[in-house]
């Protein structure tokens, strides 16, 4: 560490003053730079700051353009899980080319996302909605309709596409319940804790699942994954959920389904646009259940965030590998 | 079983054909009584019924007045977990006198009450009845209330009281959550998979807990057990559930702790009475969410009671021990 020199660290992101002393603990002897207007969430993206083409490290939602003219960059982590406005060929070459390792926060948000699908996938089992709603007493047919088709989960098939940190940790959250799991990635490792599927048994796969958990990133080859076609595929009355990005469904699509009752119900924490315009179609499907784009959110998050990246920081300073490195 | 006479079965609800066939492939040599009006919810009375008196066996719900008059009964198995009006000394004293088993369905709803308690405690966690009706955008204050309000359960403390085989479920349930796990019951058998609370140290068990998990049953020694003292030892904004039974709770102590914010929310599935009047002031309280008595419902419910049922007619006809006996 003494043969480093002074970093130069861009957070470009408004921290309350505990997690500042902690970010400033974690970084003695270096150089925090914020800019001038710091954005108050990490889904936000934050203004053009001139300071930034001189920082060594950026810690937030850097812009590309930004990044191209930051001679001196040597390490981006990303504030987010999703990295989709970095995740093309272009600005990957340029990374590898400029030797700058890319980090994201995936670990900070595992586990609040995979339980906001869990509280999806119990909600729906149980009828949350509506039986939170209800006035009906026993033995009335609108009561034995919310208790009889109330069910347990147990030997349902859940199908998880996009199988990285989350997925991993909802198949550890579903254990309990004797699902049967398998889930869908672009690119299998050999490691994952459950039956992968492939592209070629994926149609037999969306006609077996029950719940089909969508946890896909934004990029060109996810764009409406979940079209008129790969809805088709799915068995009648399956329950649709998605926590990944909103543009990787048709909404046109899902709409459909849920208008012909085709799926039982979805549940979106994320939409193409957020929010969701009040008068959208999908507002008004009884069966269709949305949330804010908060399955990530947790108390203290912005302390998460910094904790992990100053994980981060003293591995970068040390020469070791990163955490959460995707490029 | 040749030396058996023909044994009179009453059973006092309503079943569908599919179910019906079951119940007499099972019962096969032996005579199944209906009453003239049968019940149509295993929580509802049923009508007293002539034929009674000349059972031996009882399937459902008999008035204890019925059971006392009917002289050749030689079995009752309750169609519920909750045996209150069954479940005092004269009852058991007569029961005793009398070697007659009784047996409840507690195995039938074990698991979906597992499941309900769970979908509240994530639903609560993830702060689902606020960010299912919001329609807040990214980064505006009432978004951040919610994202940051959310949680993971993760090294939180659940209190269970009345740690039976509901409360088992939960806690596998809870297991990934790597939660602090701990149990109240009357009287611990000294088998119980999670640490016990014993009456001396119920005090500092509330005064620990994040997440009160009311399962307690119907009894003199329950009833307003969670009553003002009791209430005012939990600790402030700790979240209470109840899926035992309403009258264990003394419900203006829990509306005055609503009120005051003492604790953080409510979430019912019994009150006191069924269903709570619309009027209730418990339904106006913006913390306080309720079902419908519907924990125990799963699709598929009567059958999975009447095999239930049946496997233990296999063993009383066989001469064994009966499962899920009370007295």
């Amino acid at each position: 560490m003494s043969a480093m020199n002074k970093l130069r660290i861009f957070v470009d992101f408004a921290v309350i003053p505990e997690v500042l002393e902690l970010l400033q603990a974690g970084t003695r002897g270096h150089q925090l730079v914020f800019p001038k207007t710091p954005v108050t969430s990490v889904l936000a993206r934050a203004e053009r700051d001139p300071q930034f083409a001189a920082v060594d490290i950026a810690f937030g939602q850097p812009e590309p353009e930004a990044i191209a003219e930051a001679s001196q960059l040597k390490w981006i982590h990303i504030s987010t899980s999703g990295i989709t406005r970095y995740d093309n060929p272009q600005f990957r070459a340029l990374m590898a080319e400029r030797k700058i390792p890319v980090t994201n926060s995936a670990s900070v948000y595992n586990e609040a996302c995979a339980i906001h699908v869990l509280s999806f996938m119990v909600a729906q089992a149980r009828k949350l909605p509506l039986a939170l709603k209800t006035r009906a007493a026993s033995s009335t047919n609108a009561w034995k309709e919310i208790r009889g088709t109330s069910g347990t989960l147990r030997g349902e098939t859940v199908l998880i596409l996009g199988y990285g940190a989350i997925g991993k940790r909802l198949a550890e959250s579903l254990r309990p319940f004797d699902m049967k799991l398998m889930a869908y990635r672009r690119k299998p490792r050999g490691d994952e804790s459950v039956p992968m599927i492939t592209e070629d048994r994926l149609a037999d796969a969306l006609a077996a699942a029950d719940h089909i958990v969508n946890i896909l990133p934004d990029s060109a080859s996810t764009r409406h994954f979940f079209d008129d076609a790969r809805f088709a595929m799915i068995k009648p009355g399956a329950v649709f959920y998605n926590i990944g990005r909103g543009t990787t469904v048709n909404q046109d699509a899902l709409l459909e389904m849920l208008r012909s009752r085709r799926i039982g119900a979805a549940w979106l924490d994320v939409t193409e646009p957020e929010p969701l315009p009040d008068e959208h179609p999908l507002r008004k499907e009884p069966n269709c259940f949305i949330t804010p784009h908060v399955a990530g959110g947790h108390a203290g998050e912005t302390k998460t965030l910094v904790s992990h990246f100053l994980k981060n920081f003293e591995r970068f300073v040390r020469g070791e590998p990163l955490l959460d490195r995707v490029m």
